[in-house]
This record gives C-alpha cells, sequence and structure tokens, in this order.
C-alpha cells in the first residue's frame, strides 16, 4: 500500500507515526506477511522502534520480551508505549499493540547506558563455511516475509540433513534483502527468523505460533552498526517439546565472531 | 514477623491477601532476604502466585518472565494482576508490584491449557552422582535465603572447581529445605536459585542485580506434583558478559530426567 520509493521495506514495516504521550500509530506490510499476519519478528520490531524512538529513551536496547497475544491482522494498529521506571542507568518499559480496541501483542524492555567492562563469552562461534560459498536458500512461497531475509544454511533445514548431535539445530548465515545496515530494531527482527525447531525436528510443517520471545542484546549501538550490512551467524535450537509447547533458543552472531544477541521463544503447537 | 507456625516459610513469602478486582497485598520474608531486599526468586514465585490465584486463570503457567525494576524493600507491597488476553486455550497476563505507589518489579506470564501432543527433548539430561552421595553446601551468610535451599553441587561452585569446557556452568541437586512438595510457585523460585554465573566465571563475588528473568515451564500440574519433595537438577551457565550486564540459561530437571523447566535472566553486573 505504499507508494515505490527507495526505502527498505523494513523501515517502512516499522515506521511509526508519533500521536504524543507515548501514542504511535503503524501499519503491517506486505513484504513481511506470513502465513497468518504478519511476520512476529517484525511486530517485535515494531514494538521496539516504539521505545527507540521516546525521547526520554535511556541507553541502548539490553533485553525485548514481546507477547504474541492474539492472532494480528493484516492492517492498522496502534502502538502505546510507557516507561515503567527510570533509573540511574537503566529503564524499563512496557508497550502495548492494539486493533480494534483488543490487545493483540505487547512487549516489555530494558534499556540501559552501555560502559566498557570486563567481557566474556562461554556460547561457542562454531567453525563453519563462509557466507559466500553457500547458497541462499529459496524463499517459501507460504511464508512471504522469507523473500526478505537471504538465510544461508550450514545444516538444519527443514527438509535437509539434521545435525546428528542435536537433531533441531540449525546453522545458518542470515542477513536482510537486500542488505540493509543492521540496526537494534532489525537484530530484533532477525532473532524471530529461524524456522520453528519442531519443523527441523519432525522434518515437515505442522501448525505453530511463537506465544512469546525473549531477546538479550549484548552489542551496544557502536557494535551494531559496525556490523553494516554483513551476513550474521545464527545458531538455533529446540530445548523441549511436549504438552502443546515447545521452547528455542538462538545465538546471533556477528560476521567476525562477536555475540550480538541471545533469543528464546515459547511456541503453541497443534499435535 | 509472622508468628511461629507449621507453615513453610515459602508459603509465608509469597502469601497475597485479595482486596479484589485483582488487587493483593503481600509482605517480604526475613527467611527470603537477600544482600539487599528479597532473593528474586520469591518475589518471582509471589508475582506468578497472583495469576494462580487470579478465579479466571485458564490453565498452567507456560512462560513467566518478570522485571526487576528497583530495589524491593523490605516489609510490604500491593500487587494488581491483569488479564491482558484471553484465548480459547491461552491467556496473556500483567502483573505489577508495587512499594510507595511506585513500580518496583513487574511481570508478564502466559498460562495454557495442557494436553498431551508429541514430545521430545534436545536438552541434555547429565549422568551425574545421586544427591545423596553428595554433600549440602554452606548457606552464604550473606544471603540468608540461601539457607532455605538444600544445595548439593557436582561442579560450578564460587570457589571451587570449574567445568573445563563451560567455565561458567554449574551442575547441582536442589530443593527446598525443609523439603516442600514442588509447585509451579516454588519451581520458578527455584529457577532464580542458580547463582549469578559471574560469580562462578570468576571465582569471586562482584556487585551484580538481575534485571529480567524468563522462565518456561514444561511440566503440566500432574507432573509438577510428581515431583513431590525429591532433588531438582539445575545446570545452570553463562552465555555472555559485557558491557555492564550478562546473561545465563538453565534447565530444571526432575529426579528422573524429565525437563520441567528452562530458564534465562540478564544481570547488571557493576565493573
Amino acid at each position: 500500500m505504499a507508494a515505490p520509493s527507495n526505502r527498505h521495506a523494513f523501515d517502512e514495516a516499522i515506521e511509526l507515526t508519533a500521536h504524543g504521550d507515548g501514542r504511535y500509530t503503524g501499519h503491517t506490510h506486505d513484504a513481511y506477511a506470513n502465513m497468518v499476519g504478519p511476520f512476529g519478528g517484525v511486530i517485535a520490531a515494531a514494538l521496539l522502534n516504539a521505545v527507540m524512538v521516546e525521547p526520554q529513551r535511556l541507553g541502548d536496547p539490553v533485553a525485548l520480551t514481546v507477547h504474541f497475544a492474539a492472532p494480528i491482522a493484516d492492517g492498522a494498529f496502534s502502538v502505546t508505549v510507557r516507561a515503567m521506571r527510570t533509573n540511574r542507568s537503566t529503564q524499563h518499559w512496557f508497550v502495548e499493540l492494539v486493533q480494534d480496541n483488543e490487545v493483540v501483542a505487547f512487549a516489555t524492555a530494558v534499556t540501559g547506558i552501555r560502559r566498557d567492562t570486563w567481557e566474556a563469552t562461554d556460547a561457542t562461534f562454531p567453525t563453519v563455511p563462509s557466507a559466500t560459498t553457500l547458497s541462499p536458500a529459496a524463499p517459501r512461497s507460504r511464508a512471504p516475509w522469507t523473500s526478505c531475509y537471504d538465510m544461508r544454511f550450514i545444516d538444519g533445514t527443514i527438509e535437509g540433513p539434521t545435525n546428528e548431535e542435536i537433531p533441531s539445530q540449525s546453522r545458518l548465515w542470515l542477513r536482510d534483502d537486500p542488505p540493509r545496515p543492521l540496526d537494534f530494531a532489525s537484530l530484533a527482527a532477525l532473532c524471530d527468523a529461524f524456522f520453528p525447531r519442531i519443523f527441523v525436528r519432525r522434518g515437515t510443517w505442522v501448525p505453530i505460533g511463537t506465544v512469546a520471545l525473549t531477546t538479550y542484546f549484548h552489542a551496544d549501538q557502536t557494535q551494531v552498526r559496525d556490523q553494516g550490512t554483513e551476513f550474521l551467524l545464527g545458531v538455533a535450537r529446540g530445548v523441549h517439546f511436549g504438552k502443546g509447547f515447545f521452547d528455542q533458543s538462538a545465538e546471533v552472531w556477528s560476521t567476525d565472531g562477536r555475540l550480538l544477541a541471545s533469543t528464546h521463544q515459547v511456541v503453541y503447537f497443534k499435535e
């Protein structure tokens, strides 16, 4: 519905119009459509964007939890954002996404002032072939949003060979397509771009829906900007599947092996 | 302050007095004191308890995210709980904990009706000695709440030998002390009973504070009840430390190797 422009579809998809007092309006974007409603990652990004554009925001995103409370319809939505608590160096946020006077998604977030401290990474950056040696996966016709990402799998495709030790694991290089310089909003969306682990584990599509998603950001503004448009390495795996829900965890690494985000989600499945 | 009773201190600590319309009052408990204010796990449990006692609650806890927004003072607090959205088989919740008219903690939760489905666990239940062959760790005098848990470390104590492959990992059997039959509230608290990974990683105590905690519950009511008062196996590890924050993930297993919960948190640290 947007007029043709040189803007990246992602920027159009997360754009919010400010109405004052933490009230915004936005609109779902055809490019990021999913099987039903929009891709959850772009909704997460829009909710984080509401925090990012707030004038009193303190620091960079540290944590984001998004609840997908109900199906989101294609079309307009309202967002309200509220600083629940502002401390000296951290801030806690609550964001609601409303359609037809009903809350369909909501999020909590933490932003914080980043400063140099002791550093260590205990997650392991795997040894994998570079993105340039791999072919992009074909987009999934039933999930149009997959056309917005260039995904290059090392292992753990839905139909393909799985990792023997961790049968629900996927390792892939990924970035926006067309390439777009990384920012916190696109990083938040990328954290939801891993296919539901049940598809990989069972080698087939089954009815699912993400219920809640939590992302911890490890990069500050400079480190995010330094990534530019290069490929990120994602490593995702399932934890437990049963009684109608499963959870999965993933790490998102910079091209040169710096952990930018770790992310977790719980997903409803039907059978 | 509570009169002597046969009730478990945990039940006293999470007790809420109902005032109607989702409004409750509670009180911190000396037994669960931490270095500053109460142990976060018992606050998480009190916030979950507000959901559990709501008459319109649908199903068992599936996810709980708690934001520790500000220091919590020892003493009275108010809790308000609100169903953000009620679906056919899932419900999304928002809970606020207030002291002196300021939000000091808040939580989001998902409850859902559990039903038998396909099951698989991709996290690995480690081969470890049984709890009866191990000695309980001495409580930490600066953290009185540690007296409320019987913790028996296999590895990853603060001062002791660390796991060579994952230097921030701890594996321990743990349960309430005195023993108390497991329920969702105590499971939520146990998920925050793992020492901050930076203590294990660096072999020393440093100033820290949990900022936000997310737990995914994998057990239904029956499976939680089946655990009774037996030891749970906890496996916790750090993911990334840097720029003033770190995150850690853990699994909590039943005695016989069933994954009851997976849990993640992001923690502020000073230097």
